[in-house]
């Protein structure tokens, strides 16, 4: 295998999120369903946003998030996603490339604004998204870096990425090239709805040209439509080289060809927000597999940067995840 | 007296927080005074801006944050400062509204963009700040809302406005119709350069206008040229009814005509970010104040709204500080 530039290479919807607080009822009045993602219009996103409590702003976007955590774990990141010449648009390319992502996608200097994303969190801790896709909706193969992909170790699509219309045709795309040139390919199942609206071309997408999966437990049910977690698991072997199945609080499986591995989740002293717990445990997982680490380490690592991010607000890391990884024996 | 609309009003720089962590080899490398406030430039801003870490945006303005803190008590809050019709004005409108506080102020239609502060938060938690004032600097006696000042409680004044040219001019204004009305008026000295910068107006505006006063150990130090605390606390007694000086993790004295009460600080598990401890603890003495309660009270709601400030990144309140206080008997 040639050299690579980077480790992981993400390619995502670029946003920027609102995070509020708010309670059970406000979701209920709203019709929400909590833990889960919906697409709003921009009249949609306004309503919202003028009910909901005070918001922190900060980037966001799953596999955003994803590259971020990398490379506060050490490792050389890179990111593809679309964003306007607007405020949230200098906010995000800021904050990832402050986070040291290769980001070189040029703002769109036309169409709708930045992304944003509002979410709501509720007292459980449990994060209720609404998001408002901006510039993302134009991102198509022209996006693509033909030579960031060709560089990097994994590329890593976002499940998301089926929701704006023609960026199905690029996650394609970037897959094709990133095999052609021996690299893997991983994919995020993002959302349970986002299984519902595309079942047939995720399921399609899978089988053809991924490596490494990453779903929760709803997701992968979602995806072979049954209810039974273990006939998930054992539905998913043999799809791709490695299936990542996380759990929240039950820990994370991790099946293979050969066999399966349980990671217990990581002790976190007060769950806040559980924004970013999946994204992250990407974060880890893939920096292991990058390294060349058993399976049993990157699932470690990867439950030790979502325990990190469900401990505050936000779904970008506030600690070293390199030093939380050095203490715990990781690194 | 008669019937009151707010408890207090706030008048002061309206501004949205970039707060990012930085290590103390960046605020030395760049001159920065840890612990204080300096006012930035555009460029400035841009150039800092650029060389920090990734940012988390939040509402903020000292003032701002201690109204914000007064509704989340339970205590009716108005504001009075000046943003730009752009998207952080929007999202200052958006939280402070959400707060329930009052804010009328209309956007200004031309002029410089609404103020940001880039917060850099070194790992021993405290904050160093830079205040690009924005549409803020055009603030003056025109943006007073006399019905406003005189149907509330408590008038609070931000220090920080003697910095923009012609806040100083509304600050006066503002104390003589909450005066004229029989109403209170109270001063945050806000931070010791600021009161270096304007020392001779501070007290003349403290020995004619105003009743409570709030200032930290080196600010009431600096007010009265002395590196000795307990002369400074001599020196302010008789200047105003109530001197409210706060010491940080020695807790905080507050100073009659009639003698002194010491207020030790509330128990906080982690120290995060010490941005708007001061603010805080000002919306706990101020909520206890315009509801009667003795003096002793007002310092510990003081102490535990600052102690919730504390424990998180960013200085509005995570929690219902109502709640907070209710638990600790103190409602």
């Amino acid at each position: 295998m040639t050299r690579t530039d980077h480790d992981v290479l993400g390619i995502g919807n670029a946003i920027v999120d609102v995070i509020g607080h708010a309670d059970d009822a406000f979701l209920e009045r709203r019709g929400l369903v909590k833990g889960t993602m919906r697409i709003v219009g921009a009249a949609d996103a306004d309503l919202l946003y003028s009910e909901m409590g005070p918001g922190v702003e900060m980037s966001g976007g799953s596999v955003a998030n994803t590259v971020a955590g990398v490379a506060s774990l050490g490792g050389r990141a890179a990111y593809i996603g679309r964003v306007r010449d607007d405020l949230l648009g200098r906010v995000f390319r800021h904050d990832i490339t402050a986070a040291r992502v290769t980001y070189r996608v040029p703002a769109a200097k036309e169409g709708p604004g930045t992304a944003r994303c509002l979410i709501l969190v509720t007292p459980d801790a449990q994060r209720t998204m609404n998001t408002y896709l901006g510039a993302c909706v134009e991102l198509g193969p022209e996006d693509l870096d033909r030579s960031l992909i060709a560089g990097a170790a994994v590329t890593y699509l976002e499940g998301y990425l089926f929701d704006p219309p023609k960026a199905k045709a690029a996650l394609r795309e970037a897959a094709e090239i990133a095999h052609a040139e021996k690299r893997k390919v991983s994919l995020s199942l993002s959302d349970p709805f986002c299984v519902e609206r595309h079942r047939a071309d995720f399921r399609d997408l899978l089988e053809r040209h991924i490596d490494v999966l990453f779903a929760n437990e709803i997701e992968i049910c979602s995806l072979y439509e049954t209810a039974d977690f273990e006939a998930a698991a054992r539905a998913v072997r043999g799809h791709c080289e490695i299936a990542v199945l996380t759990r929240s609080a039950k820990g994370s499986l991790i099946v293979t060809e050969e066999g399966t591995h349980e990671i217990a989740p990581a002790p976190v002293p007060q769950v806040v927000d559980t924004t970013g717990a999946g994204d992250l445990y990407a974060s880890g997982f893939l920096h292991g597999f990058t390294r060349g680490r058993p399976l049993d380490v990157c699932g470690r690592l990867g439950s030790l940067a979502a325990a990190e991010i469900i401990g505050h607000v936000g779904a970008r890391p506030e600690a070293s995840l390199k030093e939380l990884a050095s203490k715990a024996g990781l690194a």
